[in-house]
Parts: structure tokens; sequence; C-alpha cells
């Protein structure tokens, strides 16, 4: 080994062990990961290729079908976070030319809408005031004057906390020809879905909210409707770490290698999708219900007000207004420090103007909403 | 909560808490983790922009400029394992159009090809029988014909187990006013690299070889000249995850939100890092070589002969060639099966011709060599 060169030691620090501090997360993600999953993480990594991992895929793609109410064959976990999840969705079905439209009521609708022109869309947009949704007729109306190729839609907007409706809309886009493309990020696990029955083609999510997991694999999956699509393209898909005529060949029976899975967040994961199908979904959905509107309660008793309509409320996540006169940021930032609870500011229209509440999987408990109400009683100004 | 559609039970598994076996990661990776690694990497998460976070970030970029040897501001991990880091270099420094040279002596040079073109490169290829390298001159004559905005190389093949040597390729760069772009998924930690002195422009690997860490978080980098180009792009990077001008804000001093991180998977790799730095780097690399010369004698004294010329064999992967008559799939599996040892077979050219052996991070130790060399002797017939 020859080695003239000398080794520059000016980025070596000297760091102790890490130490992280114990925080309540009770912002827009990501959320507190169940004990029981850490554990899960914590188990020594096999290979990619090790047939024991590869029956761990095959358990992950059943539960995530669960999870999401879709018997769509390719339903899997995505190597990144939601954003990667989501951008597979929009490089998996969009070819250059094609016409998106996309609702835009808040900072996610604004993300897809930058992530489909990088892919050539032809971008259309509705749009609402951010914590607002869309009624089907909107939806119908703007469907026959763009007539797209794809829709898209955020189920669960984490930066408003409102739940746009989805039921007959996917009958809306059958009957014009055009995908359904939807965003659960902020809904996968505590709030109702059901993918087929809502005739959804192309949906995301996350692993680190209302699955309860650390981020960084995240559920993807599309129809045969989007498959279609994807088999009749032209060009190869622009993005070779999220193709899916590649992916589906790692996830199925083919076994191909195609890039070496994040082991341990699978195993993660794995436990995560394990622990909700245990409670059944029907329970984890009342659950973060339940407990949503025991925090709503609470916070109007604190004499705050919320953001968003009740009827289109989230149950994993509640945009607060930030009563005049109150230093939002201050409050987060007390909240943190002295608290040890973690909450989140607004994000563009919003920003200044709500604190973003969640309580998505582990988190969704009493005991959570109780030690923040506390703690807000000390912090606000009586 | 309306709800008149009924949940479907099919998919919903009732499986028992995550059980996974004790593997020997003698492959070409994933490598086991070091037991302080999985620690670090099992605390409890925090938020992605929480300040105890941001601070983890920032050790994180130190530290990974000092086993590259790089004083390069950008220098990050990013959120998805090496292939996705691999198409961070690609997407932000190409442009459609661009004469893009790579050099091909293995699976991963194909795989440069495909991405490169699906980034709008005008691709041009030189080609090597697998397992060889490239001389300067070869490069310098490629170079003066093709005359690249990107040269891009593949340090540490990993489907060959060749070292490329990458002294004056630099400068030849610089000559012809091109960027070199440089694989070094399998050496980072493991082989001597040095970045800066080398005139490397864009580099990327991955977590879980040779800094010992699970697979999911992937050193990234781009120097000054690759900063530059990015600056003066006509249009958006066409992938919006991996884009630089984005995720340098959340890197930087801006703290603007991009994605949320995989929290915890940056404990890990920050810890892994913490244990390079502390060993240092020329031991990490002495040990590598010298727990690499001893398996290659171990090997030869069972008879088995080595793919790779010995002066341009990795320290981190050998390709061990099968000898005629021997089944190399049931060879591997057997060790799997029987020793919980995993070893790699030969991809493209060199399948069903080679096995490969990685002794990376931690697992570059004595016993891991005699543990396989102790398995083989039974393993393989006389």
């Amino acid at each position: 080994m020859t080695q003239t060169i000398s080794i520059n030691d000016k980025q070596r620090l000297q760091l102790a062990p890490l130490e992280m501090p114990n925080r309540l997360l009770l912002g827009p993600g990501p959320s507190n990961a169940h004990p029981d999953v850490l554990q899960a993480m914590n188990k020594k990594p096999v290979g990619h290729l090790d047939p024991t991992f590869l029956a761990l895929m095959d358990e992950i793609q059943s539960l995530l079908r669960y999870v999401w109410q879709t018997e769509n064959p390719l339903t899997i976990a995505i190597s990144g976070t939601g954003t990667a999840a989501m951008e597979a969705t929009i490089a998996n079905s969009v070819e250059p030319g094609d016409v998106v439209l996309i609702g835009v009521s808040g900072y996610f609708g604004n993300r897809l809408v930058d992530m489909a022109g990088r892919y050539g869309a032809d971008v259309r947009t509705i749009t609402k005031p951010w914590g607002q949704v869309f009624s089907l007729e909107e939806l119908r109306t703007a469907v026959e004057t763009y007539r797209p190729a794809i829709l898209a839609l955020v189920h669960a907007e984490t930066s408003t906390g409102a739940r746009q409706p989805l039921e007959g809309v996917g009958e809306l886009c059958r009957e014009f020809n055009c995908l359904l493309l939807v965003d659960t990020v902020t809904s996968l696990g505590g709030v109702p879905i059901f993918l087929d029955a809502w005739g959804v083609d192309l949906a995301y999510s996350c692993s680190q909210k209302g699955l309860g997991c650390p981020p960084g694999a995240s559920p993807f999956t599309m129809s045969a409707r989007a498959m279609e699509k994807l088999q009749q393209r032209q060009n190869k898909v622009a993005n070779w770490y999220l193709d899916m005529t590649l992916l589906s060949k790692y996830w199925g029976q083919e076994r191909f290698y195609h890039h070496t899975a994040p082991i341990n967040l699978y195993y993660a994961l794995r436990e995560a999708l394990r622990l909700v199908a245990e409670e059944g979904l029907a329970n984890c959905w009342q659950r973060h219900q339940k407990n949503v509107e025991y925090l709503w309660e609470g916070l109007e008793d604190l004499g705050l007000k919320l953001h968003v309509e009740r009827e289109f409320r989230l149950p994993t996540l509640t945009t607060v207004c930030i009563p005049e006169g109150v230093d939002g940021k201050a409050v987060a930032r007390q909240l943190l420090n002295e608290y040890n609870i973690e909450i989140g500011g607004g994000l563009g229209e919003l920003a200044g103007k709500v604190w973003r509440v969640g309580l998505m999987g582990i988190n969704s408990r009493k005991e959570s909403v109780d030690q923040l109400l506390g703690a807000l009683r000390q912090v606000l100004p009586n």
C-alpha cells in the first residue's frame, strides 16, 4: 500500500458516544416509535437477499395492503422517507407532456406541483385556502375542464390538518380515464382509508406517523391501471432508484438485486405494521379519533381556536390558531426546552399563524394529551 | 366518523414478534454493524429540526469530510441507500446533452451508464474486462477523444473486487475542464481515499460496508467546481428528493425543511463515523489491508485462485474463482444455512464464475477470516 499523501485530521472530531434527549414528539412527525419497534430495529442486519429477509419483505407487502385496504400486488416500501415515496408515484406515472391536475390547499400540494413539473408534466392546479378541502363538484368541474391524465390530491394535508374526502373521486377519474394519485402521509394508520373502494390508483405514505415507526422506509402502492400506464411508457422512468419496472422485480418473484434495502428499517416497519394488525385497523382508527377529540376539548378549554372546520379535521394532526399577541415560536421553544415536548409551527401560508399538534401512532393516547395540556397551561399567558 | 365500507382482513397477517438469524455477513454488503452503532440507532427519535439533531448533522458532515479527506462544504448524508447517493451525483451534475464518459469494467459502471442516460446525458463509455482497471494513459486518450463534461469512474468495483487507481485523474480532468465523479461505495473507510488531493469533484458511498453501519443513509459530497456547474444549470434538477439546491439549505445554515430525515439511521451513521475517527483512518485502512492479506493467503492455501491481479485487489472485497466442477451457489447456500455465514455470488459477466467475500468495517478481523476458512474447509470438496 503506497501512501504518500498525509492524512488531514482537521475534521476528525473527538466525540463522546451519542446521547439524545427523550422527547415527546407531538409535532407533525416524526412521532415517537413504539418500544417494540425500536427493539425489532435493533436486531443484527442480514443480507438483502437472505431468504429470511425476502420472507420479511412479503410480510411487509401483505400488511401494507391491509392498512391501506388494497389488494394491489405492487404494494411495497420505498427505501427513503415519505418524500421519496411521493416522488416514486410521480416518476412512475407521469410521462412528459401529461396533463397532471393537482389540488393545492397546502404545502404538500405545492410540493407535488414542483415535483410533477420536474418530470415534464403539464401541470394544472385548483386551489383552496389552506385548511379547506375540495368538494366533489369542484373536482368534477376541474377534471372536465383540464382532462388530466392524473388527478393528484392530498388526503391528509400535513401543513393544514385538513382531511380531503375521497368518496366518489375514483369514479369521477374512471369516467374521464384519469389516474387518481393520493398523498396519505399523515393518514395511513390513523385515518380511515379504503384505497380500493375509493378507486385510488397511486398512493404513498411514511412510516413515522400513524404507523409509529422511525422514518426512512415509506409505503408505496399502485393499481393495475397505473401499472398499465407504466408498461406502455415510451421512455424509461426518469429516476433509477424509484423505477418500479426494476423495483417490482426485487419485490416480486424474480428477486433481482436492485439496491441494498435499509435492512433494519424494514425490520422496524414490519414490527410497526404487525402491531397495527394486532390492534386491528378499526380499533386503531377509533383510538386516534377518540384521543384527538379529547385534545380538541382540552385546547378549547384553554381558550384556543382550531383552524380547520370540525368535519374536515384530521384525527392525526390538529392546527391550533396562535392567539393574538402570543409569540408562537417562543412557546414551541419553551415546550421543547423545559418540557421535552415537540410541537410544530406553521408552514407557508400558515407560518406564524398556527401550531401543529400531532397525535399519531403510539402517541395517540390520553397521557400525551394530558402532558401537552398541562405544559400549555403553564406556558401560555393567562 | 361515518364508515360504511367494511374492513377487509384478508391481508391481516397474524405474526409473532420479529426474530432474525445471527449471520456473519462476509458478502459484498451489507456488513455487520458495530454493536455500539446498533445501540446508538436504538435511541428514541427526535424531530428532524430539533437543535440536538441539527448539531448531530453537523458532526456527520465533519466526520464524513475526515473519512473522505475532503474539505468540501457540501458533504452530507443522503436519506437513502448507496444507489440513491449515486443518483444524487448524476442528477445534480448532468444536464441534458452533456457528454458523460463512463469507465465500465463491472456492474456498477453499467449502472452509471443507465442512470446518466435517464438524466439526458450523451453517454460514452470505455470498457475493460471485469476485474481489470484503466491506466491513466487510457483515460487520457478517452478524455481527449470524447471531451466529456463529466468523467465517471468506480474507485472500488463491488462486482469485481478491483481498485481503480485515481492518482493523476483529477489533473487530467482539470486540463480538459471536466468534472471527476467517483463511486467509493466499497472503498470508504476501508481503502485509502484522498478526494481533495486526487481532485475528485463528486463522490458517493454507503454506510453498510467500510463504515460498519446499517444501510440507509449514504455519504455524498461535491466540490466547489461541481457546485458551480449546479448553480449555472438552465433547468431544475430533475429529481426533487436529491436536489442539492434544496438539500444544501437543510444541511446548511438556513435549516430549511426539505424532508424528514431517517433520524435513527443518522444516529447510527454518526456513531459509525465516530468510531472510525477514534480508531484513526490510517489504522483503519491498515487493518483492512492486513486482514485481507491473511484471507488471500488462507484461500490460496485451500487451492483457490483469486480473480484480480494482486496490485489492484481491494482490501474490502475479494473475488474468488469458483473451481471447475464446484457448484458455487450450493456452496454459498451451505455456508449460509449450516454456518450462518453469508458470502456473495458473481454478478453479470462474473455470474457463476466467482464468489465475492467482503471484509469490511467490524468484520475486517482475523476471527471472521478464520471462521470462513474453517467453514470452507468443511464445505469444499477435497
